[in-house]
């Protein structure tokens, strides 16, 4: 786990309600040093894996997605919140605390025998995460990597995703 | 104007309502040869222009902002919608067709100074990239270019944005 990184993650109490450590990565993304580093973290663990879809969960997971597929040589493929995307879609819905939530990918965003990586910028319970992945299977994509730059692992997110192969850069052990 | 580009992009009839010509970009963005040449051509308006800060509107700001940011060894500063951002913001409103819309810049992510690229995929009326305008200079930024991918011009955005550095990579001159 990269303290460096860790170092540059600015930790905000009782966001976005009461008894959240919310984990903020905009301190990171500013310093064009600590940008490149998490980049190139990410790269190492895809040295020996072609990828040509990087499919990034909306919003925050555009951001390191989309430069990984840049990096990668491969297309950018968005799972976006309902109502967003124009074309014909897939959708999959997921349960939160309260209630479901949905995310969408156009049809044609991947092919049937794609290489694909999942990116998002956070792994919690790992519900979003989960439902990308169904969503890449069902278009015939195969899954070789789903990659975060935070885990908190005692939200477990892991489990949802057993049998994938999980990379994150930065680990919280608890909500301090 | 950019024939390779306006080829990749999909016009979507009637989204999101009745009367409306989509300009889709996601047909760009999974292509690794059409997005690494979206980059390009960004980054060829900006080879004399030495950047601090990108300054990306969500959320499809995001994809190519953070790429740009990435190329020019430059921060990536998130401009976002309201109750996203966790720390000290700066906030701006702005007109819509109907009622107003507000965009957020945390108070840290630009520093007095920074000379800033601000970033979109398009311009359309102009009112969201005015609004980012705002926020930037109220940090103490200096906009050094406003680049979009796609301008509709018959909306006459540029109008809002007079006396800075507008690029766009492709232009539409009408609904159709």
């Amino acid at each position: 786990m990269s303290d460096f990184l860790k170092n540059h993650i600015r930790s905000v109490k009782d966001f976005p309600k009461p008894g959240i450590m919310f984990r903020d990565i905009t301190t990171v993304l500013k310093d064009p040093h600590a940008l490149k580093y998490t980049v190139r973290q990410l790269l190492k663990h895809l040295e020996d894996i072609k990828i040509d879809k990087v499919a990034c969960i909306e919003s925050r997971g555009f951001i390191l997605g989309s430069i990984l597929a840049y990096e990668l040589n491969a297309g950018f493929v968005p799972l976006r919140k309902p109502g967003k995307l124009p074309s014909k879609k897939l959708s999959e819905s997921y349960a939160l605390e309260y209630g479901t939530d949905t995310i969408e990918m156009h049809t044609d965003g991947i092919k049937k025998g794609d290489r694909v990586l999942i990116h998002d910028d956070l792994l919690a319970t790992g519900g979003t995460a989960a439902a990308a992945v169904k969503l890449v299977e069902k278009a015939g994509g195969k899954i070789e990597q789903i990659s975060f730059i935070i885990e908190l692992s005692f939200l477990a997110g892991r489990k949802k995703l057993e049998g994938y192969n999980i990379i994150s850069l930065v680990d919280y052990l608890d909500e301090n």
